[in-house]
């Protein structure tokens, strides 16, 4: 927490808001409310949860929200059915005594308004309400691992498949078919479920289709064409993400798309050698921007789209997909041990294809620890 | 829309932000802008991936950030890299002269405040920004009906699962193994991915754990307990939800356990046969709720967790899993045609155990078609 002093306050579920689960480790589809009072944490939920909560959530209390309703109106007629959040919560911070809080800026606007109203003074933090959750303890780190192992394996089944796969025309045949990026996408998501892993999007793009780094790809596998294959699945037990990046040809690549795989693959190797304590996240994007320019990628605009080297370097993995620290070039973040980041340069122009690699890395003492051991072939 | 006057201000990612979906029918896991404009929808989103969104969005108009913010920030220093979603839609709505927008009650208060600070007036709508999506197109219900399949066809495969064990003692084998329930939650995870959908929860329920209706249940199935089985799929080709329970047992049923789905089953009978058109939502709750009480099936708090009929009746499926009309027992809503919503009268006793049957049904102009065919059958 940025302070222990005053009165935090968190709505929402676990699935969206990644702060209240890592706060109050309880997962719940539907939304709950937890407060942070001087150090003591409170979990606030529907009467039916309040049991499951109690068991399962790590907090110091677990409060019936109807109950702290049904409290407050004892004497008058009934308003059981009519209350919401907003009462709940006037209901509780009267019993913590606090009539001030401190949110996070995606807290929603239409509960701090009746708040508001209530005489809550809510104040809007303008960091994080859990800033520790940039470092990852040894814990956290073993369980995006295992993340990434159930990635590794998922982009193994699509390698064997591309590997059985035979070239006919501009087209591949596996197993009679025509073999279609979505066969790929659903061997893929199928040994992430048998893993433990949710993965409600893979990227499978080809050709042109990869230019747009967040295309999800369509069609056809073809032959020559490079095939860009972004994994990123979150585990059902541990709720953490992990995140990984192929790119994979089968056939004979262009020329063009031979060079500029291999640009990206030693712009990684700079970038993860660069990495370490101290080092500015936006640095390590400039390293690799300078590096590409030098060698003939330039970054622009053309044809109405942006080409080249289109993103960030790589981003914060942890119970949010992309997390702190940002990784731009005017990121000022300095990296330090115990985050766990992407790595992952990639080049996109149209008529070649995207050629894109990602790792995931801890920052350690002495520079990364890789917890992605796959590949980076191309060839298949 | 609540009117078509205005400016509407949506924000956030497709996956938690169901309106910003259903608004502009374009997936993105990275969170974006839209405004809807007297009449005219406008997405804003980062640059690379704005040719993804004009081929794929159902908008008018996409806007890159980027490009608002450098228009912006002619013959200044460059603020490029700094600049945050405020600014961007400072940017927005300076070109579409509005200094005046209203946003859903979830809108983040960060940004919210931002706007303010920057003289635009930001409106808290009471009522939803799409109360539309209330009532489902024909498209839609086939959407709904397609993801009930899947979640068919994976509670199918608990049930061979189930049928094909052998009781041993106070335990179940299966393939030679003690069966437990995450056995029986892959075999459905995986089959629902083979269907396209993702199902990041599946409650398999054992026993008393299925006292706690969002229990997602641990631990070997024990014969002669009830086994509650909620599966809540999301299609990832179309994104709409289903939802459906059913209670098994393996071996033999106490006395009470057996009366208790009975009661059940005639519950969603009366439930089912009572909803038409113009009928409150909160009559069938509570139709349901004396028909308990009138069977000796109390609902109150008993050793510090609320037992019964603990949990509304249903509620509406479709872009959101809970989502309008609320069917909890003071709801005033009309049933109406077109309308999704589940119908899952459920009984939670310690010591016999939860019971619960959720079918999903769409309101037509006589009553209801019912999304579901699985059997109610207990004994397996």
């Amino acid at each position: 927490m940025i302070s222990k002093a005053g009165t935090f306050l968190l709505f929402g579920n676990s699935e969206s808001n990644a702060d209240i689960l890592y706060g109050s480790g309880f997962a719940s589809h539907d939304p709950y409310c937890m407060l942070k009072h001087e150090g003591r944490s409170i979990l606030i939920i529907s009467g039916f949860e309040v049991d499951r909560a109690r068991r399962q959530a790590d907090v110091d209390e677990v409060w019936s929200g109807y109950e702290l309703v049904r409290d407050l109106a004892v004497g008058r007629k009934s308003s059981r059915h009519k209350v919401g959040y907003a009462s709940i919560l006037v209901a509780a911070l009267r019993k913590i005594r606090s009539r001030s809080i401190r949110v996070a800026a995606d807290f929603p606007i239409g509960l701090a308004d009746r708040l508001r109203s209530s005489g809550i003074r809510v104040h809007v933090l303008e960091g994080k309400i859990f800033p520790e959750r940039i470092i990852k303890t040894d814990d956290e780190i073993q369980c995006i691992a295992k993340v990434q192992r159930a990635a590794e394996k998922a982009m193994t089944q699509a390698v064997n498949v591309l590997k059985a796969s035979r070239e006919v025309g501009n087209r591949l045949l596996y197993a009679g078919r025509t073999l279609h990026v979505d066969t790929l996408r659903k061997v893929m998501q199928v040994a992430l479920m048998q893993e433990n892993c949710t993965a409600p999007q893979v990227i499978v793009a080809v050709g042109d289709q990869s230019v747009a780094p967040h295309n999800v790809g369509s069609g056809p596998v073809r032959p020559g064409q490079p095939v860009v294959i972004d994994i990123f699945p979150r585990s059902i037990q541990n709720h953490y993400w992990a995140d990984m990046t192929r790119t994979f040809v089968k056939g004979k690549p262009s020329v063009q798309l031979v060079r500029q795989h291999r640009a990206v693959m030693e712009a990684q190797k700079l970038a993860l050698a660069s990495i370490r304590p101290g080092v500015e996240c936006g640095r390590v994007h400039r390293m690799v921007e300078r590096f590409f320019q030098a060698n003939g990628y330039e970054t622009h605009a053309k044809d109405g789209m942006m080409q080249g080297f289109i993103h960030s370097i790589g981003h914060g993995v942890g119970l949010d997909l992309h997390e702190d620290p940002t990784m731009g070039r005017a990121s000022r973040v300095r990296f330090r041990k115990g985050m766990v980041v992407t790595v992952e340069p990639g080049l996109y122009y149209r008529g070649v294809g995207g050629v894109r690699l990602e790792d995931l890395v801890v920052v350690t003492a002495e520079g990364v620890r890789n917890l992605t051991r796959f590949s980076k072939k191309m060839r298949l």
